[in-house]
């Protein structure tokens, strides 16, 4: 008879405890290139990935709940039992689901990288993303629509911040990412290969249909794209309002430049 | 010399706190007719609207903020100046604006003044949309959109529930409004007059421009359409998946399947 999972988890150290809490910071999870995934569909998502995974943390009170999911697991990865105590210093959430992993950062690509994979789909160029929740939700759109990979601009938001990484639902794990870049050095290049196509609040054509070498460059909710990166686009897309408003919110503007960019691409995925 | 308004405003009674202070419950909304309104964008949206304002109230340690804008009011508005410790009373804000209006809910609108309406644009009908995030951000995309008037069936969030009005910043003033529908009732009778629309995960058609006398039905975000209701429809849309995940974010499909909607219409608000 197999003995569960959840009898063998260990107890964590003083240490481990105090490295995992400070891993909210942008700074600790660069220094040590980890970071934490939170709740069952993010962390289903990132051990579904090519990521790789320290260590598997259950609050000891929902054991029960997550045994037969531990079972699934290899033996290889180490799980931890915390205490309620212990959980709180890892986690805002106040109903938490009481699992979460230690992932560890990939490498960073290189933009060479990243553009070959452009061959499989768009691409997604963002500049100055700081809000968590949309920085989330359109990586989340992003994957739904088959973009091949992200640029994220420097000044943006950490894509391993919790907060982006629940509102991403695991989407951050499965779409390659670029950070930190800065647009101005990295549009010349992605011209060389991609249509770009940047999004104006002000003026511009109609979003259309178009091919596969597409690149998208979006700004944030409350700036926009400042005019030196617009200038280096080849085309400038804009939504016309038809009503009244001031404006449409970042992740639905996105999610209707997104859609028409892959418009005319075939499926790549199964229908139900 | 004009007296600032700020120096003239009253001190509320006991009970006037008590009725504001439940107006967070929808049954208090109901038996009284009024709402609250809170932060600058929504009060300002409310008072431009046809809808009635009973009174202002005001945060009095911020009352200098708002002296020049409360100089511009009505005279006879009344306008109430409140402590920190009554404020906290009416609102979860945790760092408030200062600024809040009692509503005053105008008489319930019957369908066919909607459909009069429907003539200047699509309509929008939502089948229990319980996330209060999502009808304030579907209400803001109608507006925007032009779509003139929302049917929301019973068992939905109730419109004036505050974090609604927040989320749509203050739209839900400016789109007439029917609530509590029968959807099964009231979809025969669009279907006289609207083509009829419904967005499907499953199957459908790709989203198309058509004409103004569109009526677009919508599920929520966690059970989409029941049949009976997709039954009832001409035809339905479904956006369809280009690479992979669970799905797009009801704001995010409802900004596209709008966007479809009027994609044809010409403009009707002036363009900066």
């Amino acid at each position: 008879m197999a003995i569960p999972r959840h009898l063998t988890m260990q107890n964590p150290s003083k240490a481990q405890l105090r490295l995992w809490s400070r891993l909210d910071k942008v700074k600790t999870r660069e220094e040590t290139g980890l970071f934490l995934a939170e709740g069952f569909k993010v962390v289903q998502a990132l051990l579904e990935s090519r990521w790789d995974v320290q260590a598997l943390l259950i609050l000891e009170e929902k054991k029960d709940r997550w045994a037969a999911f531990c079972e699934t697991l290899p033996v290889s990865l180490p799980l931890y039992g915390l205490t309620r105590k212990e959980w709180k210093g890892l986690t805002q959430d106040v109903s938490p689901e009481g699992i979460l992993a230690v992932g560890i950062t990939p490498p960073r690509l290189q933009l060479a990288d990243l553009m070959a994979k452009g061959a499989r789909g768009p691409l997604l160029l963002l500049h100055e993303i700081n809000n968590p929740g949309n920085l989330g939700t359109l990586v989340r759109t992003a994957l739904w629509f088959g973009f091949a990979g992200v640029v994220l601009s420097q000044g943006s938001v950490d894509p391993l911040n919790p907060k982006v990484i629940r509102a991403a639902m695991g989407s951050i794990f499965h779409v390659p990412f670029l950070f930190g870049a800065d647009l101005s050095k990295v549009l010349p290049r992605v011209k060389e290969n991609f249509h770009v196509v940047g999004s104006s609040v002000r003026t511009g054509t109609l979003p259309h249909a178009c091919g596969e070498k597409t690149a998208l460059l979006l700004g944030s909710e409350s700036h926009g794209l400042p005019e030196t990166l617009l200038k280096l686009t080849d085309e400038q897309w804009h939504i016309p309002r038809r009503g009244v408003g001031e404006s449409l919110s970042l992740p639905q503007a996105a999610a209707i430049l997104m859609y028409e960019c892959v418009r005319s691409a075939p499926s790549r995925a199964a229908r139900p």
